[in-house]
């Protein structure tokens, strides 16, 4: 049973109002908004429960302490890793790849050795490896999608040779929605020995998450994109591959001995979580994470599924809109121009006006939109409480901006 | 006119009680207790303005973006930089001091070039340092303090050679409260040409900091501990030394274009901030250090001088008591041990059955306790809520453990 007038009063923000019209709020694949529980949790932590964690011994550090180490577990539980210790807190998705590109990759790969990575990737799955390319000489290779926006898992696994070192892929992309097959191409990898990234960003949104059944080497999340707090997210790493890794920020927490002379690290994942964490911020996490259990993911992927079939349904009766993408894969997720001179940013400035909150840009995914040969586009991206009736409101108004523009 | 009843009801937990007994927080070294305004200000911006920022043109996109955007002037006039582009922010010191390891130092510095820091420092100003020392030969040269807890700065000075590229210094010790004369050290290597990093954790929250007048090329501070949430922060860049690094982390915001084949990168201070920031943990850090601004950084550093002067003096009193550090310039942080078989684990436990919260241990400053020839000690550090009565507190409450241990 999957209350949605119950879970849309769990969100305070979807009661509020934007210029004079109820907030219709797609930009979800940006970021989500946050359950009571999570802001309660929040405000209880700095109002009452507040102290640093690890290093005191008083009541309230430790407490707090306890709070946030249990964080730990309920991500290992959400993503089912084998153990919570294959768990390592991060800022979001963007400081996890930039960990594994700093403290794994860049140690382990030489000058020719080959990264693959889909045209669908995020910039926060480009970027770090880019680095790598200008840095040291890694050769990036692209895989990709149809014009569909199918990517098929072969076509990765062929890409696989024998100077790839890393496969690093999303698992939904964010601009068309496609779900990638990262199981079938984990699998293959693994096979051939190469490690597989992840990127779960979008993926860990809107369906359940097996990372012992996917098989991957990586797998990152952020917590803003989970209904969970800014600053809040975490990795999930392999301990073959944890074992392998040199430590990427500095500082406290993560050593055992500094001298003048030396300095010894701390048993992993302390090893790459240096200084004071968002203590507050993975409390947070915690409790979003636990709201999606409660509610259940595949309930959550229920809901998001006919949401998406009757999105595609009315945005496919608009014969001047042209979606991206529309793989049988696809998520809640649907990037579109209009047809004539409509600018993506007109389209949703004129969208604003009425309450409705999209996307417009390229969406941190140029090489996809260079791929698809787009420009800017507008995304409305849906969440576990949106509604039927929002999508009428989304149709009702870009039959508003046609009339405008054309 | 400093209402200390007025300040202290500002701060929620600061009416809470611990084991029965009113909280007395003496561990803000650590982290510091947040006022009602940043609380609120993470409940209203997490209720009802929360969206990503940057990348919308939505109503709560761009009202989200503008609270965000306006903590980067907050931060300038708070430290006194010369402009809102040499704000990059950070999720703390730890981050910020690795930023300019990793974006600044690494591609600069050569086998046996030299990076000069003080036996005080921090481990977020170790570690990164000790990374290139591993990584690629640098040398680091240390300075002591005296047995009083006194830095001589010319023995800083002393200590730049031909090979030096860099001094990292704190401006405040976290375990004696020494205050460094970062200003004489800044102006001697400006004329050798060699730049400062300033660690700010300690010192931004207990003095009026000017990085212009000081003239250092980073200077970090960490938002948790200026009674901020977790995982604000930022760091000065000179805008020298800015035009010198290359990127850190990578992922969307900081970058200009991407395709398959290149990247290229926003201008700064864009260009450090990669991915969806710590949107609402800094909007909490604006209203933080409006906050303190609002008080006056004097009026705090005044308050906190007198409470140093008392808590000296009863401190003093007892000769079973060793404390370490006794310099003039000392803050309010006091760090000691008992004569004789208590530990300081053991001293904290009985401190917090009476509702104290000191911390325990070596304070992430390991060389600096390995140099005083002392293991484990308790620290009490104070803040601008903190009063002569809880002084009192403290006091009886190490009267009571003298009277358990010996």
């Amino acid at each position: 049973m999957y209350d949605l007038d119950k879970i849309r009063a769990d969100f305070p923000i979807l009661s509020r109002q934007v210029n004079g019209k109820p907030l219709v709020y797609l930009d979800n694949g940006a970021s989500a908004q946050k359950p009571r529980a999570v802001i309660d949790a929040v405000t209880q932590a700095y109002s009452m429960e507040y102290a640093n964690v690890h290093r005191g011994l008083h009541y309230l550090s430790n407490l707090a302490t306890e709070k946030y180490e249990a964080v730990r577990g309920i991500i290992q539980r959400f993503l089912n890793a084998a153990s919570e210790e294959e768990i390592v807190f991060a800022s979001g998705t963007t400081e996890a790849i930039n960990l594994v590109s700093y403290a794994w990759a860049a140690p382990h790969l030489q000058p020719g050795d080959e990264i693959v990575l889909s045209i669908m990737e995020h910039h926060a799955n480009i970027v770090p490896w880019h680095f790598l390319r200008e840095r040291q000489g890694v050769v990036l290779k692209w895989v990709e999608c149809d014009a569909n926006g199918d990517l098929d898992p072969q076509a990765v696994i062929d890409a696989i040779g024998p100077r790839t070192k890393l496969v690093a892929i999303t698992q939904m992309s964010n601009v068309l929605g496609t779900v990638v097959d990262v199981k079938t191409i984990c699998q293959a990898a693994r096979q051939k020995g190469v490690p597989v990234l992840v990127d779960g960003s979008q993926g860990a949104v809107h369906m359940p998450v097996d990372v012992q059944d996917i098989g991957c080497d990586f797998y990152a999340i952020t917590g803003h994109k989970l209904y969970g707090p800014s600053g809040s997210g975490a990795i999930f790493i392999h301990r073959d591959r944890m074992a392998e890794m040199r430590p990427f920020l500095g500082g406290g927490d993560m050593i055992r001995e500094v001298s003048r002379e030396a300095v010894s690290y701390a048993d992993p994942p302390m090893k790459f979580e240096a200084g004071t964490p968002s203590i507050v911020a993975q409390i947070g996490l915690g409790v979003a994470l636990s709201y999606l259990m409660d509610l259940g993911m595949d309930k959550v992927a229920a809901h998001e599924r006919a949401l998406r079939d009757y999105a595609r349904a009315q945005l496919d009766g608009l014969n001047w809109l042209n979606v991206q993408g529309n793989s049988a894969t696809k998520g809640g997720i649907f990037s579109f121009t209009l047809q004539g001179a409509a600018h993506a940013h007109d389209v949703s400035t004129v969208l604003d006006k009425r309450g409705i909150a999209v996307r417009a840009g390229t969406h941190c995914a140029m090489p996809l939109l260079t791929h698809l040969g787009v420009g800017a586009t507008c995304r409305a991206s849906f969440a576990l409480y949106n509604t039927k009736d929002e999508v009428d409101a989304l149709v009702s108004a870009l039959e508003l901006c046609h009339d405008l523009f054309s």
